[in-house]
């Protein structure tokens, strides 16, 4: 177990992180913050150097969109986790957020893993798209062997051969991963299907499976969004997919966070 | 929704379809059947021609397994499904058992799909082993082409590249599924891990999921089973299992079969 | 090394077996056959039972399709090839073939290994399509086991993320299986790819890692085939490719059979 | 077609690019050097940084390996290509390499890519471990949007069902990429299959499937090697396989740089 602010992983409360794939304005930033909070999110995510496979899709706001952050949690409270695709990005990201992600693209990236290494913030270790279990607690490795023990792993959907779907969301890697380590496991069950319709279903199958936590996309015009538009939940299905998942938690012995009333 | 012996399938209860993988003696299936028939199974499973990658290992006891089917299903009154491999199989199968199970490695045979498709039982189909889900529904339709619309399709582990696991279970094949066909949706936890210690977290997570139903192998004796004692649980983890599904299938507003008293 | 009415697989020479994906018509098959005779061809494929992802696609002339085969072989002397796909089929299929071809739908139907290893024509085995190299060999164990040994392993492409291809034509398994086993291995460029213009290359690539042959569909009208015009030549390049070759097979000390003179 | 210190890559002439894949040691290096030079080799490859899945395998010389790099070039006029993991790599690299390479697993480091897209070397940019060719293509785009334009593919083996070999050498991938980029295509058939046996003749189908080059592993003592001894040639069957090239190529109207006679 670990603690992120005040937020503990990997103890008896599913901890769900929530907020949109991007940062892409202060406004959109600050309500889906607000949104998510209100709803039972712990922690709020938010990309602001955004790893595309096409360099002419939108490749994140940078230095704006951590200030945007830092700005957005000192209103909110919340948490923050952003994503650093680069050793020159750990420093600022350090400065600005409460946890650093490894996306799925970098998590062979081990000069990077090496780097968030030597820092003493939490890192959230995605699975990289086509990497097994072995290669992924080996990336973790990586960290905990330059003294940073803060390590959440993160199941985010493998490649397979289904194209309904864009990636396939494994929930074997849950309790496998629990069986061979004690770092908290995590599920994105947003990326891990990139439809936002199979989001509410794979996030309770993931609390079922054993998962310590969910990282959850939210936009208020998904239709507009600068990126992941389609994975994205709008704010009152999120809202609903939380009461849903607190039945099932307590199914399994555990909680998931109570709404937060709006402040006046 | 359709009906095994008056055994409902897609309906508000889940069904749990339980046995040993292979039909092996008269003593192991009757005693098997009455573990499973008391934690609350609602249908025998077992396997008389057995499709095995090597011509050397154990094939199944055939036609003699399938009269041992047929004689627990009227010593206990459970529902039983078998596999056929081969269009010469389905008219014995069609006599001793209530409904034809076409495996993962035959889910392209079409000779076999027509031929249970001019039958009058019910199919429970398995996706292949790296087989889309379109496939599959296509699968399902040259079978409903016959005419036999009573057709349960059955997710039972994709072929990926981790090694953990013998094959990695595709929880979002349900909703998907769900989403695109009416047909009820069951999931193989016991083939789709390969593990006895992956199958109770990965079943409540079906459950949640949306399945409609659980095949589940269950033995005696595991480390005497002449195929997949490693994938089978013990009758007593199959009952604490199943206690353990009935709070997961009523977060999410439905029920599992209850206990069943033992006969005096 | 085994012999097919007189054309051996497996010696010095490589053997090219080329015809259309699927039997359409007399006149089809005919100009077809003599086509690719003239290029160098040695013997004639041509699918009669079809195995077809889609019930509502064409799905074979079957027993016709047997007979205008067993003429054509007569009017040219081209050994004949075709799909088996059930073990009702083997039968009809000796009477009107030469070679029987278990196709990669059915590399897993264990009870028509068995059948086709019961009988004495030569097997053509291809390797299924996410099948390993062992499993390809188990399922060439269960032919040999019945004591048939005529068997050729055939590499027609296997399923991976790509999606500019059809399949991935694995080149890596002919030194692989040639390493471990006495059987010829052939290669489907055709399925391999499933693109025409792709054929010629891979071809090429095919014999330079030790093929003992090839399996390509040719078509005098691709865009009217049934099935698989995209990955059919037509005669000219068919011609044109067999050149090529004979330089390949020559660099590697192996030769491709010599253009045959048209008949007056 | 692009050139490396006056080593054409995308022309006429095949350019086999060989060494060893770790620098390990002064002596090491110049004779696996001079040894691959005599034999027909038109640059030297050898890794300083050394991106390992395990963060206790041996990582590479580092700086000290560039400067090996840089002293064997001296000494033989080989080109050097070498890894660069890190952005922080670049420069250093640029001072002792010819051409920059940016290894499978950071493929999709897009920080990375820019990075070299912004020095005036030639890239060598490897296809990722699950990658289609759209990505490469893309992951290419990075450093040519840079005005970088020197860039070279390279196949190296992708990651499949099979567990015989390490990868599955993809060589569909080479006129799939020569019909959609005029960028130079290579092949590295040593990481493509992880075994040295296979290396020639997947060399030979690399060059008759119309590659422009190969990038092979070669080591003196192969079973001492720090990483990678198994897909490891020894100089003498390197020398060998090198005159077999030969004659495959003149069959695709190509050629193999001739042996260097050995400096008195």
């Amino acid at each position: 177990m670990l603690e992120v602010q005040g937020v503990p992983i990997g103890g008896q409360e599913i901890v769900v992180i929530a907020g949109p794939c991007a940062v892409e304005s202060r406004e959109q930033l600050l309500s889906t913050a607000r949104a998510v909070q209100h709803s039972g999110a712990r922690m709020l995510r938010g990309g602001a150097f955004k790893p595309r496979t096409s360099p002419y899709s939108f490749q994140g706001l940078k230095e704006a969109g951590l200030e945007l952050l830092s700005w957005v949690r000192q209103e909110t409270g919340l948490p923050v986790v952003t994503e650093v695709m680069d050793t020159r990005h750990v420093e600022p990201a350090c400065h600005h957020a409460d946890m650093l992600q490894v996306g799925s693209r970098n998590m062979h990236n081990y000069t990077l893993l090496e780097e968030v290494g030597r820092v003493r913030k939490p890192v959230l270790l995605k699975r990289g798209m086509s990497a097994t279990l072995d290669e992924l607690l080996l990336a973790a490795e990586y960290v905990l062997k330059q003294g940073n023990d803060q390590v959440v792993l993160c199941e985010r959907g493998i490649r397979t051969f289904e194209h309904s779907t864009r990636n396939t969301l494994d929930l074997n890697a849950v309790p496998v991963l629990k069986h061979r380590t004690h770092l908290p496991v995590i599920v994105d069950p947003s990326h891990g299907t990139g439809r936002w319709w199979l989001v509410p279903s794979l996030s309770k199958a993931a609390i079922a499976v054993g998962a310590d936590g969910l990282l959850v996309e939210v936009h208020c015009h998904p239709d507009e969004a600068l990126s992941d538009g389609a994975q994205s939940l709008r704010p009152e299905r999120f809202h609903q997919m939380m009461d849903d998942l607190r039945h099932v938690a307590a199914a399994v012995g555990r909680t998931v966070s109570a709404l937060r009333p709006v402040p006046n």
